[in-house]
């Protein structure tokens, strides 16, 4: 009987053990080869329904540190949240179509009302570096699929609630969703 | 007779007037609306044979101060220069397949010997700063697609005649043949 306890808490151990350095090296550089297949890497979608993201070349991943780029699948009528940051962002939309809310008020108190801008699949737009604004699939019957640029990674984003919320009010999240798991470590606000 | 060549001589200036303003407003970033259809951007080889190039989103023309997107088809065979530049850079294949020469060695006196990487549709690479390589369309049957993304743009580009040479003697090309035409003045070497 000891035995068997002996043999179930070495096995337990070694798994332990496994998982641990499984996790460990999904989260480092070091496991990655140069050339990688896109199809084979990690997709999520970090807690928010209807969302697929994966990172394709990061900052936390990859070593990146001027430069990240996303793929990202919005089901239909879903969307980001309202939100700003400081750092350029490229959209280039493969697939489906959708609405690009843009308030272009960074020198006013709150973000007012956004104007509307439709995409498509093979258009390209991107956003001025702290102005508020939401990417939506308003397509009712087709996935929208994108590859995201953006500048300074990892990505620190303020969300708003509304477009009347004051920018002041906006909130950080940081690490972004998809930066949680591998970036624990608080750093310090930029603003 | 007189009449008619002052109708010719109207009709020469105004044809001229609105061939200085197209050209002007080429190389303006005020003409872009938000979104842009990439089908519908400026194509061209800019002088090298087998070349399709599309800035997708750019410094000179789209005023990006970070990051820069460049849609790009090689015809099988074709490649481009041995070169460096000291920003970052992340290539994501869309169609065909090809060879990375990667000579990772900036903190030697020439790039030397270069590492071979295959490349292939839906796959991604990044280039770190400053090392030395050449992309190629090893594919006899195919042109290779791929989206370029690179930071600080616009691009200085050191080129190489070979693996070999110093890279004190890589020559600086300076715009780069795609911002050419709207960059025309020097700016200072960084190095």
């Amino acid at each position: 009987m000891a035995r068997s306890w002996l043999i179930f808490l070495c096995l337990s151990f070694i798994l332990l053990s496994a998982n641990i350095e499984a996790d460990a090296s999904h989260c480092s550089i070091k496991g990655f080869p140069l050339v990688r297949n896109i199809s084979e890497l990690p997709q999520d979608n970090y807690g928010r329904e209807g969302l697929a993201h994966i990172t394709v070349a990061g900052s936390i991943l990859h070593g990146m540190k001027e430069i990240e780029v996303w793929l990202q699948t919005f089901s239909p009528g879903t969307r980001t949240p309202i939100h700003r940051h400081s750092c350029e962002e490229i959209f280039i939309v493969l697939k489906g179509s959708g609405t690009l809310y843009l308030a272009s008020s960074s020198h006013e108190k709150h973000p007012g009302k956004p104007q509307e801008h439709f995409f498509f699949a093979n258009s390209t737009f991107h956003i001025p570096v702290n102005d508020a604004h939401q990417v939506w699939n308003t397509n009712e019957n087709e996935d929208l699929q994108m590859l995201v640029v953006i500048s300074r990674p990892p990505v620190k984003v303020f969300i708003y609630e509304d477009w009347s919320m004051p920018h002041t009010a906006a909130k950080l999240k940081f690490p972004y969703f998809w930066d949680e798991q591998c970036l624990q470590s608080p750093v310090k606000d930029e603003l």
